[in-house]
């Protein structure tokens, strides 16, 4: 039998495992923060007619340029951005690495302020770039001198900023951007997946683009518009800077498919991000109803909760896993992540909390088969 | 007005050019090596109603491990593989960049023989993996001989075999495959992109799998399933090699909709590949038309013929274009390439090249648009 110790892998590959939240088929799937709401049927059959017309061509190489993608994407966004500034990608992770293979690799470093998007270390070492782990200040929030003291400190050559931060959930300032962008001669990413659900009226790096160079904005169609299973990040960033990208992209990396899918969903933007509203309301709801239940939810301006008070996270995830509700150990200690979903479902999160109560003590532990069922 | 010299690129990156054919819209495009065969209706509808059901679902992730499509190419491919022995990504180049982030990048090394697969020492560069050029036998030919005495000088990590190769279309022995194999502990990977177009019962590498965990042999919808849109490549090898994949690719790498179109397609085997007899026809009559004219056409067990005897590529190349039909000029001095298309597309082709003549020297020099049209 054949293992992986007989291939020649590379070294610094050897003991990974691969990453990945658990694909569990559960009534409740609160883990991975989806939009829990099926795209708008009048907008899913407009999609669907998109696609068909693709097919027709698929026989020939999709448009390696993706012009009618980047125009669709630019005019989504506004702040006066065209086509050029806009890039695109199988996800935003793809943007992410496309970034560090242009700007990072053998000899250049990347710096995030953990806890944060845990691709980034991943992306990190799959692009040869050293990862630099940054820290945050009290409640995981972000100061302008707390970071810039650290681009300062660490001279990376990238600065990744998630903005809100996955997996707390905390929103970034302008002004912390700003500083970061001065403080440093590298490129400075700013991670918006969740700029969607910021409350109304909250700044937008976007704004921040013009005179920057250095500067991008990535987002991703997966969270607001629905549409995770259809792989589409992006980023808006000086036309300069897309361009870079364009030496680093393996040629034809956006579908066909990919291409008209999205556009056809672009289109229907007031339906798409009606679900926004819907979504927002039930993260306030879970942040306002946890403390209730003796967790210490933390403020948030994404489609997700981070929450502390959590005594032991394993057991209660498994209890609630138990209940049919699958949430997210993101792994710091204490807390646990929920996604905000349909109202249904984050009632069903809710009342599977209140029941397995301050569950940690209370669960058996043990794979989630084996552990108790507890009624209230 | 920024350029890219304001931004800090990667040293290497500095002064390429994105990889890529001109994407021109002309009458007669031969000039990529599309399957120009549309996919057939009936296939297409079917392909449609997997994407619609896949639409429906677009705002969850897409199943990470591509479970179903791994099986139908499994069973496409047929001896004896299974789910487990198959890896995809979004078209081969992915998928060689992933074999590459595993088994090549700093420090390691590829070696391919030239003239090759453009995009093959482009993946090296862009994960860091050195390039080595190994050369051919007379006529692009590879002998076991040739091939191995390089293998064992050069030590290289990886080790690229097109099969049939890219430009010149010429077969590749299973002797010669395996005199690689023994030749390296590294990995071999035997580019089968164009296995399809070979001659009933010509071999594949696909036999030589069991036994060798150290071999892959990679393929891609984009030329048989005429389906270069959808962005499908793949390979078949050890289940250990196909997991040490699984470490590199970014996680949900392939979309919903990929996963459905491509097993649509699959569950339509026979008449996809109907098209591929049409195709090979209009290959063998280039090969059999090309003498007549003037030129040499190299023996191709691929959906293209390569021909020498050009007395000036570039001016030949434009005096097609000036007559609605594209081409490849590949770089090979006194070559040029040409994809077999339809029977109208290939006609168009021969009657082109005939009445352009010896052409090059006859032709004007400059761009398309200045090309004199040239008549019997």
């Amino acid at each position: 039998m054949t293992s992986l110790d007989d291939l020649p892998l590379r070294s610094d590959l050897r003991g990974l495992s691969p990453y990945g939240a658990p694909q569990k088929r559960v009534p409740v799937a609160l883990n991975v923060n989806e939009n829990s709401h099926p795209i708008p049927e009048p907008v899913a059959h407009d999609i669907v007619a998109s696609l068909a017309r693709a097919v027709l061509s698929l026989n020939r190489y999709p448009d390696r340029e993706f012009t009618g993608l980047r125009g669709a994407l630019a005019q989504y966004l506004g702040h006066g951005l065209r086509a050029e500034n806009i890039w695109a990608a199988n996800g935003s992770n793809e943007v992410l690495q496309q970034v560090l293979q242009a700007f990072g690799g053998p000899g250049r470093s990347l710096l995030g302020f953990v806890p944060t998007y845990s691709m980034y270390p991943i992306l990190a070492s799959g692009t040869g770039t050293r990862w630099i782990a940054g820290t945050r200040d009290a409640d995981f929030e972000l100061s302008p001198a707390t970071a810039a003291e650290q681009v300062r400190r660490a001279k990376a050559d990238i600065v990744f900023l998630c903005a809100p931060n996955n997996p707390t959930g905390t929103p970034l300032s302008l002004e912390t951007i700003t500083a970061v962008y001065d403080a440093t001669d590298g490129i400075v990413i700013v991670d918006e997946a969740y700029a969607e659900f910021a409350p109304d009226g909250a700044p937008t790096a976007l704004t921040l683009l013009p005179g920057r160079p250095r500067l991008a904005v990535s987002r991703t169609m997966s969270k607001a518009f629905a549409f995770a299973g259809a792989r589409v990040g992006y980023l808006a960033a000086d036309p300069v800077f897309t361009d870079a990208l364009r030496l680093v992209r393996l040629p034809y990396h956006l579908s066909a498919l990919t291409q008209a899918a999205a556009v056809a969903a672009l289109a229907h933007t007031a339906e798409m991000l009606a679900m926004v509203d819907d979504i927002r309301g039930q993260r306030d709801r879970i942040e306002q109803e946890l403390p209730g239940l003796g967790y210490r939810p933390y403020r948030s301006g994404s489609n997700f909760v981070l929450f502390g008070g959590v005594d032991d996270p394993q057991a209660t995830f498994e209890a609630l896993l138990a209940e049919g509700v699958l949430i997210r150990d993101v792994g710091i200690p204490g807390h646990l992540r929920v996604s905000a979903g349909t109202e249904a479902e984050t009632s069903a999160f809710l009342g599977a909390l209140a029941r397995v109560g301050r569950a940690g003590s209370v669960a058996a532990p043990g794979g989630a088969g084996e552990a108790n069922k507890l009624v209230p």
